[in-house]
């Protein structure tokens, strides 16, 4: 049987293999090995490759999209090589960013009682006209209004220009039959509905309308795809804030794109993770993007201005202020969102420069503003904005934590993808650690809730004093003096590039404990500032992606989270989202974050000596004083062993 | 003394002249006749000519403007030749383009009354705001809302998002002393005022608040630049509606625009004529064109809709409906004007397909809408457009005369330009005429005022019968057998290119009875339709630029207009600017034209048996009968010599 000639763009030479080989093993000759983390089954598509040349048979297309097998996309473990080929093997980015959009996807329950016809802004109303005649020579403009007041009772339309240069030609391409699509929340709180399109024929009450519920991370931006007549969340996909090239956090992007042409480049950048999202979004449900005639904007106040092109030069200089924090309504020609032009964008208010409306909205969905209990709500990030309330009051801060809880400002930090260490137990007598990687892959670093794990179990081994110095007396080679000084080496390099040596240095240590101290420093005072004891909040409640992984008991043991029952902690996933969602869906609920994000009372803590005197306080493990973590003192009296 | 070498583009050869010989010698020399209405003054501008190699001393430099005289222009009557020198003699049309303009400044007189601060939308304010410290945080965008609420009481307002993106920088470069332009008419009636700019620090009270007044004629498009402090009209600019070269009716230029990309060619002539005459004007002024806040635009419908890219084809269609009457307020950005890119675009009503914008405003303008008396307002166009009433009731209609008195349609007709002949005079004995053209140039076709002129002397010396049959049996040879059947010579060539024979055919004959019994029709009907005589009119107003240069008394017997006593008709010149200009200034005015184009009573003549039968008792000279033409009865009823 001849053998057939594979190419892979990564290896340096061509493999030759025989007829019926998997692409997967013919790799492997090449040096590479792929991932194959379901163990070639073809059901996690994490070893999907692109063929460039040739052909191969593919005897699963399973996890691939349409989209994906015309750009040559195969499963390496499901593909046979039949012929001479040429294979591309994407680099790992890309290749996860695909894959992300398949690890965010979650169940959402539609609101209970939701109904479009009372709660949705957008209603799609069939219109039947009569037609002009010598003796009713109307305009087209007016006879649609006349009859849409009839049926609608709305006396009063807004229309663009580009919509009144399509009526006459609708009218008459539906023969006086035309479907009128409009949004009863017009450009201002005062203004008329807006029209917003206008379609011939009456379409069928089951034909979806669509709406997008749109995240602006710092780093995942996130597109709920949702049919708003149902309410249904019909896709979910997120990718990697493109502008994450040029910067990681919220601040170097300012500082970027203040700079000559940045601004329009950072609005491009992430214009193009949006608008690939709802490309993928709709490709998925087989759905037309020009369809979607409604979307609502949740992100933090830096991500808001960036979208829009707002200079946001004044959030980082004191006295730290944003341009705009209750945004007007807007359409997506202006944003430059590739859906129905004259869709509504309703971007969601913020109440200050580092407390955007990714609070505003993750209070909303948090429930925290409808009820009796005083809860604490933490988005546990680089801001590290914290709201504190119930029904009756609300206060709100930023704690400026820095990025490490998210990987970076630590030397082998990273993402939560794949190859992230989640997970660390140290064993107390050997000091020996084993340790989760995501995707049980091969460990490249650590992502923010396996720093919390192996901050907590340093200190609880001894590894780490209270105050985040070294134990170096300990008999174990893993603690060792590195380039950076002191280190806890978590994996042992084998010495070629497959696997790394990957530590924890004493100023990753010093860095996460100034992390810890500002977030539990910023709630403590926020409890100050109410004179309410940080005993009587009766619930956490965690929002954002990171807050997912949390291990709670690990965030209590290193004074990150306040130390009570862990039963009082609920971790929300993406609550800002989520809380889109729900101002996409119902017009209430859109209120209720204007009136969360009108009535939050903002603390600013760089102007609050409290907040430097609790930080202080904060700069140890879990905390310099014991007494606010009575589990924490009773597991540190366990006795060592000598 | 060394003779210098002229040479004139449009010559064969350079002619020789001495030093201190005037260019118009030289012209002569080399066979060019430059003209000189004035005589050789340097006063009218007629013989203007570009200096495009050397140099001319200018004795006089009147009546070219500061851009004249950059591009090399000098009137030739008042440039000395001192050395060499190439003269470009400028075509026939683009002089008459440059004179235009100064041809239609007329004294406009500032409305009685008015005072910026009540009828004024467009406001002015200074605003001095605290600025943002770390005790107070607010947005920019609140922080001025608050100030401006405290200023005006406004607790709403629109904003553009290019607005917000300034908003942040002009605080600060102000340092926090600004002005804000803002217009209480927003997109909607019942929509809040809307922000058009804030400016950095208080500008001085003198300084003027710019606003154009715009007519879109089909032949020609007038810009009045406006101070809208005083009220003041500062420029008046006028030229050839570009689009003409696509059509000189407007159902020609329908047709094209349905033509493929005709619409976009079609927007982009009217904006490069209207956006030329708001450079010009502003160049004049030494002002600015983007301080231009607020424009209003009239025009026929179909210009409305050519200059908006709304598609027209209906207008020409039965039932002939057209897409929008009333428009909603635009912005300079959306439509292309070349001014201030948030500046109010308030485009006017207009009633029907053919009674536009600009009968709404000379309705206005001729104030019939506000008078007791019972008036007759025409048009005396194309369309015909005619209206009749008083301050309680209106009725409208247009009567399609066709372009005959136009100029269009009639073999020797132009437009009212340099050379077309404007009056006419025929001896009774030799049937010899006599005549004036415009600009006593050498004539070169008749305008329409030449036109009704010809056809009255015509049928009161018996050249033509009242059914408008030449009488071939007259002794002259002026009465002769054309090329198109019988016809009267006007002009005698003189056999090379300087002068043409200028005739009026039979056919002409026809088109011009057939246009003035349209008009003639449609406003017996107009009067029939109330139950009310023509003789209850009691005033005639004409608007239209055509309409300042008719002679009654001949249009009266040809039976354009009603026999009545020559006081009773007011000719308002061009009375679609002037009521864009009312509106301009004054909402209350502006809201008087929505309310005119409202409450008139279109009559569709087309489906009107009535008009027919009028329109066919019309098609004599003066009318079938005689009784309502008593003057003109009088007048017939003077023997001939025989």
């Amino acid at each position: 049987m001849a053998g057939h000639f594979v190419t892979f763009e990564l290896a340096t030479e061509p493999v030759q293999v025989q007829t019926g080989t998997l692409l997967t093993e013919a790799a492997h000759q090449a040096g590479i090995d792929l991932l194959q983390p379901c163990g070639g089954q073809g059901r996690c598509g994490r070893c999907a490759i692109q063929v460039t040349n040739g052909a191969v048979r593919q005897r699963s297309k399973l996890r691939l999209s349409q989209e994906d097998l015309e750009q040559g996309y195969a499963l390496a473990c499901q593909a046979v090589v039949e012929g001479d080929v040429s294979v591309y093997v994407p680099p790992q980015e890309s290749l996860e960013r695909r894959l992300t959009t398949d690890l965010t996807v979650a169940e959402v329950a539609v609101p209970s009682g939701y109904n479009a016809a009372s709660d949705q802004p957008v209603r799609r109303i069939a219109l039947t006209l009569t037609p002009p005649s010598m003796d009713d020579q109307t305009d087209d403009w007016s006879r649609l209004q006349t009859v849409l007041r009839k049926e609608t009772g709305i006396s009063e339309l807004l229309v663009s220009l580009s919509l009144l240069r399509k009526i006459g030609s609708v009218l008459r391409q539906g023969e006086w039959q035309v479907t009128a699509v409009l949004d009863s929340m017009g450009n201002c709180p005062s203004c008329p509905a807006r029209l917003i399109d206008v379609l011939p024929g009456h379409l069928s009450s089951d034909t979806p309308l669509w709406g997008a519920a749109i995240d602006i991370g710092t780093t995942t931006v996130s597109v709920w795809l949702v049919d708003l007549l149902t309410g249904q969340v019909k896709q979910q996909v997120a990718e990697y804030n493109r502008q994450i090239r040029r910067g990681e956090d919220v601040i170097s992007r300012i500082i970027y794109a203040s700079k000559n042409g940045g601004d329009s480049e950072m609005r491009d950048l992430v214009l193009a993770s949006i608008n690939d999202l709802l490309k993928r979004a709709c490709q998925r449900e087989k759905a037309n993007q020009r369809k979607i005639v409604r979307t609502t904007i949740s992100g933090n106040s830096i991500m808001m201005h960036l979208l829009l092109g707002i200079p946001a030069e004044s959030i980082r200089r004191s006295p730290f202020v944003t341009a705009v924090n209750h945004i007007p309504v807007l359409n997506a020609r202006e944003i430059g969102l590739d859906i129905h032009p004259e869709a509504t964008v309703d971007c969601l208010p913020g109440v200050a420069s580092y407390v955007g409306a990714d609070i505003s909205a993750g209070v909303l969905s948090s429930g925290m503003d409808d009820s009796e209990m005083v809860s604490l709500f933490m988005d546990i990030g680089t801001n590290g904005e914290t709201a504190l309330g119930s029904r009756e009051w609300l206060v709100t801060c930023a704690c400026s934590a820095g990025p490490a809880f998210e990987g970076a400002g630590v030397q082998h930090g990273m993402r939560a993808t794949r190859g992230a260490i989640e997970e660390v137990w140290i064993n107390g007598e050997t000091f020996e650690p084993t340790y989760r990687a995501i995707g049980d892959a091969p460990p490249r670093g650590f992502c923010g809730s396996g720093l919390i794990s192996l901050l907590a179990e340093m200190f609880l081994t001894g590894i780490v004093d209270k105050g985040g110095n070294f134990n170096t007396t300990l008999p174990t080679d893993r603690i060792r003096q590195g380039e950076h000084g002191w280190e806890y080496v978590v994996v042992w390099g084998d010495g070629n590039s497959q696997l790394s040596t990957i530590t924890i240095t004493h100023v990753d240590v010093d860095n996460l404990i100034r992390a810890k101290a500002a977030i539990y420093a910023g709630f403590t005072v926020l409890a100050d500032s109410v004179g309410l004891p940080l005993e009587a909040v009766e619930q956490v409640l965690i929002g954002g992606a990171f807050g997912k992984y949390i291990n709670v008991e690990k965030a209590v043991e290193i004074g990150l989270l306040p130390d009570m029952p862990w039963d009082n902690f609920h971790f929300l996933g993406n609550t800002s989202v989520l809380g889109a969602y729900y101002a996409l869906l119902d017009q209430k609920l859109r209120d209720r974050i204007k009136d969360i994000a009108s009535r939050m009372t903002y603390i600013e803590l760089s102007a609050d000596n409290s907040f430097f005197e609790a930080f202080t306080s904060a700069l140890f493990l879990p905390h310099t004083d014991l007494s606010h973590f009575p589990s924490v003192s009773k597991t540190l009296r366990i006795p060592k062993i000598p």
